[in-house]
């Protein structure tokens, strides 16, 4: 069962385990409004997907794969969509991959309401052998199941979501281009569709995956960003659900990325509490490189997973890499807090070796400074440089396990 | 311009003014996942609203209203529904009033992944002469702009809203019954609908409003409701949405409200910090009257609008009318934080005379008891009471506006 434990008291936070429905019995008609539907206890233990029972209707009219040089990341789409029905009595229905088409969906749909949708973001890359890879796609359907338990939508087998999401792919194929820094960019994505405006949950959900082929982030190599620390607005807090990968966290985040672009600032970085926390830019989490003031050790530095940041699979993998490659070198690597100020008085004394994004899109994302209370906080690269050296190295490692030039246990063949 | 105030340093958090789109030449490509549209600039300043231009396309199959004994909410709709629609070139549309219908939406459109949308609730009764009354809709079109306005989407004139609600309430006439308790309760409805996966201010979105005839929430008078205080998770923090109608806030309600069920409690308390403050009961807003320790006085009090409670439109009529009616009695009408310990205390000391939760739904709905750490804090009522005075007087003075018993400025006739 899937079990999310909390930071501030560690209690499981989840759909209530599988028991007799609690009879309200004088109360039921009292509390109709927000009352706790039958449903709620069955969201526990859905029939599981089946793969085996997958049906393909293909497209009629298959589309043209764009240039590769003209993609803009989720703007163009395959030829088709993977789809699973799932309902409180029947549990998961049949896979299906059909055309890509609408979605017809009554307006009282739970979804458009009250934000019932979770999400993964994931890639496929076609190796040196013409052969399809999804790097970790293990970690997204951990996370994803995590997501859908937290708004109380059904969960599934990950194994059996990976083989029809790899059987997706295959069929897709051809949208994949060649090259490094192509891929295809999966999106499964579970919505609520309960028709009913009643707050409870959902008696009624749709697994679906779409897939847009996308380019490198950085074609002509890494381009430094500059961010704006936000200290005005909360993306999130210990006992949220900033943790999880829900349509929520993603909406409020529009404004103050407007608003750090509006001074001429790429991506916003967010801060925590009254000590200024460093925890995420824009939608990536954050690394920092960092020379410690009294034994000059250097250190790698990231947020750790206490309820105010995403569980980023570039955020694993850039950890475990750390830990095999930099730590031998005599890194320290560390998932601890860092506040602004520290992060400030590192730049000025010079031990601000360098700082990064992390996530599916960039793999890494390299900064070059940070607006903050009216000072520009130099983040360490020089002025001819658009990247540090951690950074590189990251790209280049985690690419070669993504393109299965390194044959390793992350990178899954289709 | 719409100015939300935010609590940590009053800065305004909204859309940046219209304003040249600020150019990213160097850096444009590197930025494209997180990159700020060029629509983000014109959210600021959409052609608005135009009423007159409104067209009704009537169904040809007219539904039969259901017997209004059998009404459950938000499960049963009217025969039309009235849309309008917004681009980032054109602004918003011709508005219209059609059959009720499905929407149909590409599977990339960022209402499903990023949860752009944001609602009202509000209800439209039947006076003693048969005209058609909205209650305060001023006060829903001001929220729902606010709400709007920090996702970046689309706002409004709120008079022309009003307007072509009120067309299509007499439009729908036929399914208000008659009858105290008895009302047509609307769901105005805002969403994205860019198709692209990439995350920015979408460039189109859809407004629109259906509605759903209910009937009263306790048919045959009160019935108290037994809470269980959420400690293992948080609903809102300063600085973040919680104080804004956006459908973010409700999925994330589910799973603390099944868990209170299940150890048989209707809803959740949800308490805030270390002070374990009392902040909303459900999705309503939470009151207290308690006596004074020193002086004796009584005291009705409600969280303070500090971002982690939604500013409700019940809760507001509340306030007035206490202070119109109960003030003059020697009531003194608090909008301040309380803690669980004092509540606790009071309850212990016999000072708690009563606790109602307050929303659009079931105006008031008394509270009996809430469990917290073990204990069984008893709210005030007698065991053969289902409500206290101040939710009875409440109930009647506000339903006395709904309904045009009394005339009164918050009461919007058709």
């Amino acid at each position: 069962m899937l079990r999310q434990l909390l930071p501030r008291c560690g209690r499981a936070l989840r759909a209530p385990a599988s028991r007799t429905p609690y009879a309200l019995p004088t109360l039921q008609r009292a509390s109709r409004w927000y009352s706790i539907q039958p449903e709620a206890a069955s969201v526990a233990k859905p029939l599981d997907i089946d793969p085996t029972k997958l049906s393909i209707t293909k497209t009629q009219n298959p589309k043209t794969p764009k240039d590769p040089s003209e993609l803009v990341f989720g703007r163009e789409f395959t030829d088709h969509m993977l789809t699973i029905e799932w309902t409180k009595n029947d549990g998961w229905l049949t896979p299906t991959i059909q055309p890509y088409q609408n979605l017809s969906l009554d307006p009282a749909t739970c979804v458009f309401h009250y934000a019932f949708e979770c999400f993964e973001g994931m890639k496929a890359y076609r190796d040196s052998k013409g052969q399809i890879r999804l790097f970790r796609p293990d970690k997204n359907m951990e996370r994803f199941n995590k997501s859908a338990a937290r708004i109380a939508l059904p969960t599934f087998s990950p194994t059996s979501l990976i083989d029809l999401i790899a059987k997706f792919v295959k069929l897709e194929e051809r949208f994949i281009p060649d090259g490094r820094g192509y891929s295809l960019y999966l999106r499964p994505t579970l919505i609520g569709t309960q028709k009913t405006l009643g707050i409870g949950a959902p008696g009624s959900a749709l697994l679906f995956v779409i897939a847009s082929p996308v380019g490198p982030y950085y074609p002509t190599g890494f381009k430094a960003v500059s961010l704006e620390a936000t200290d005005y607005a909360v993306r999130a807090w210990p006992g949220g659900v900033g943790d999880k990968k829900l349509g929520a966290n993603y909406a409020p985040c529009i404004v103050p990325q407007m608003e750090a672009a509006s001074r001429g600032f790429q991506q916003n970085l967010w801060l925590f509490g009254p000590e200024e926390y460093v925890t995420e830019v824009g939608t990536m989490n954050l690394f920092v490189a960092i020379r410690n003031k009294e034994t000059n050790q250097k250190e790698l530095i990231t947020a750790p997973l206490d309820g105010t940041i995403l569980g980023g699979i570039t955020r694993d993998s850039i950890l475990s890499l750390a830990r095999e490659k930099l730590a031998p070198d005599g890194w320290l690597i560390s998932e601890r807090k860092i506040t602004m100020p520290q992060l400030y008085e590192a730049s000025l004394e010079g031990r601000l070796i360098e700082v990064f994004g992390a996530g599916t899109a960039a793999v890494v994302s390299p900064v070059r400074k940070i607006s903050w209370k009216g000072k520009l906080v130099d983040c360490g690269l020089a002025e001819n440089e658009e990247s540090g050296e951690v950074a590189n190295k990251m790209k280049t490692w985690i690419e070669a396990r993504q393109y299965g030039d390194e044959e390793h246990e992350w990178s899954h063949i289709c």
